[in-house]
């Protein structure tokens, strides 16, 4: 492990993307976005990405110079064409829009059709929160999940975060893929060498299993079955057949498909909480709830009764301050992405220079 | 079983609404609703609520005279106080302001307090569908579930539901409750002394359990763990915290709390297809997404993949045509209802009335 300051990762992070051609207003939000990730202890979706999103840079599948262009304008309501930018940058801008609009109507819908990979929703969710809003925010990706009654992946993992405003600095933020578990639980369960629950996975041939290994080998499975398996499809819907993205088969798979553009959706909504409530009411109301969420009897092995996104946010705190603690693999890689672009790596730089 | 045409019942449901003081607007909604759940084969939320229903109104829980209003119009969005009348029939009412307010503005969120039970969800979704809305519909409830991590009920098994227009007559409908699986099931399972998998219910102190009669002695457990348990208290910052209604123990439980009114909270945000796309090329865009869902291999046990929604459309299909099957115990109800209010069980009508 290699301890390193957040803010010096985003900066090594944006000058690898500067180095690569990337504008500097889209290379910072990525940066960002993936560093907040880290922080948040989401690292499936952290810097370890730097490599893919370069990649699909240079070879043309991704296009961080393009424009992002409104096709169509309803006032409250707006698609977004991302242009085949970054995720995170398409993803920022068209929540930027949903900003002014939610202020002026009281609630916006926003399409965004041509987009890429976009990370941890919760990265948008957050903004939002922050800025006094509610927010849905979904996205759809690749096939890695079979429908329920499927054999082999057909819908994305399709990521749902539903954020609040508090008066506490912590957002409510439920952030969640619609699988059952994210793979890395797999990967967890098979390094120990131990069974997974049933309903979590499927094997190569589509069969339930128990066995880790077979499981990675398979694909995970929908949220409580039929009902994760109608929430993906339904933000597929939303973020693909409803904005002119790609939808099931149509999202294309970073990893896979080197010929075109991933084509994803996503869909933002957004609403002011001050159209119902006084913001000071609604987060005082809010803090009322969690009070008696925390005065509940606990079950066993639970110090504390946690809302959605609390543990997350005291993480990124605590890493925010005493450092990032980056794997080993991961640093080389940031390495090697750094020598390849003439990046120095943070560690590397006088002591003044990384705090 | 008795076998009841669906408009028989709804008529009959009607007049003993009528003749117990419920004004007919009001009373035709709510017996619309229940009936429609009975077809979609939802009976939790069917005809068997007759009696609760009218006993929360006679006791004075619930005031079916009540006016519904407008208590802050932002235009696209709207908070409504149900003065609480039915629920259903108060968010049929916010529902209504939500098409003219989503047409206008491409996007509509409506807020709802002081309501009551609305029943299925499916109910609003489907009519938002049919007018050509994508909709997310969402209620909270009084309290049957732990939040992840607690040992007693804390949150209600909160409904959502996500509706969108199709060209082939079924809606795409996701409409579920927040918790693993509906009590329902696990009655099911006990009948049958049969176990319930792990995750489903915990016992009456608080145990995982895999004992169905201990489960239902308990509660029943939220989709997923802390997914669930997140997206039911989401739903109740929206629906409750956001609107002013009830929130956590702020929701009454309408069979146990007889001495103060539900205060159920809904929300519901209906988006206009139209501003995103044409609504034939949205459909057409679904059509193509619902062939390649059917197109592919099934799982073991799965003779068609369906979409949300698909099974209970054909399940009310045929109810329509067939009539409707109401357990023994029911119509007992139902006629002893009819008898207290004067009004004969349409199997006691002439074959031509009960048409
Ligand atoms: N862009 C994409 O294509 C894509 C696809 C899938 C997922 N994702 C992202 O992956 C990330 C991981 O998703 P996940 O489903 O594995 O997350 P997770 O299962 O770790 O957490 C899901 C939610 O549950 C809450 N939670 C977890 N434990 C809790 C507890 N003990 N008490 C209370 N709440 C608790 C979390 O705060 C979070 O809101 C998300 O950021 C998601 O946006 C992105
Ligand atoms: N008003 C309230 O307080 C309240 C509270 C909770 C639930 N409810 C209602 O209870 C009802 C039951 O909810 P539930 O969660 O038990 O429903 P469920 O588990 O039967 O179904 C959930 C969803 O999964 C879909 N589904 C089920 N099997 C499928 C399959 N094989 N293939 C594809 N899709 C499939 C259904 O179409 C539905 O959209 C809902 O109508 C809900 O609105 C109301």
């Amino acid at each position: 492990m290699t301890r390193i300051p957040p803010d010096a990762l985003i900066d090594f992070c944006t000058q690898v993307f500067s180095a690569a051609g990337v504008p500097a207003e889209v290379g910072r939000t990525v940066s960002d976005s993936l560093v907040y990730a880290d922080l948040r202890g989401v690292e499936s979706h952290g810097v370890l990405r730097m490599e893919i999103y370069l990649r699909r840079a240079s070879e043309g599948m991704v296009d961080p110079q393009a424009a992002i262009s409104i096709v169509q304008d309803g006032g409250a309501t707006a698609l977004v064409d991302g242009g085949n930018n970054f995720g995170a940058h398409v993803g920022r801008k068209a929540l930027e829009l949903g900003f002014a609009r939610a202020a002026q109507h009281g609630i916006a819908g926003i399409g965004v059709r041509r987009s890429n990979h976009f990370g941890t929703a919760a990265y948008f969710a957050e903004a939002a929160a922050r800025e006094g809003f509610g927010a849905i925010v979904v996205s759809n990706a690749s096939q890695t999940m079979p429908p329920h009654g499927g054999l082999r992946p057909f819908i994305g993992t399709n990521p749902f975060a539903l954020a609040f405003p508090t008066d506490n600095g912590v957002p409510f933020m439920l952030d969640m893929a619609t699988s059952q578990v994210a793979r890395g639980k797999i990967i967890a369960a098979a390094k120990r060498g131990e069974a997974i629950p049933a309903g979590w996975a499927i094997d190569a041939a589509g069969r339930p299993t128990t066995d880790a290994q077979a499981g990675l080998d398979g694909a995970v499975l929908p949220l409580g079955g039929a009902k994760g398996s109608g929430l993906s499809m339904g933000i597929d819907i939303l973020s693909g057949v409803l904005t002119g993205a790609g939808f099931g088969p149509g999202v294309r798979n970073m990893y896979e498909n080197w010929r075109e553009p991933q084509d994803v959706g996503h869909f933002f909504i957004l609403v002011d909480i001050a159209r119902f409530a006084p913001l000071q009411l609604f987060t005082s109301r809010f803090a009322e709830y969690a009070a008696l969420l925390k005065g509940e009897p606990r079950a066993a092995g639970f110090d504390e009764i946690l809302y959605a996104g609390e543990y997350e946010h005291r993480l990124a705190e605590k890493r925010r301050t005493e450092g990032l603690d980056l794997p080993a693999a991961v640093v080389s890689d940031l390495e090697e992405l750094g020598r390849r672009f003439g990046v120095p790596w943070p560690d590397e730089r006088p002591a003044d220079a990384a705090a």
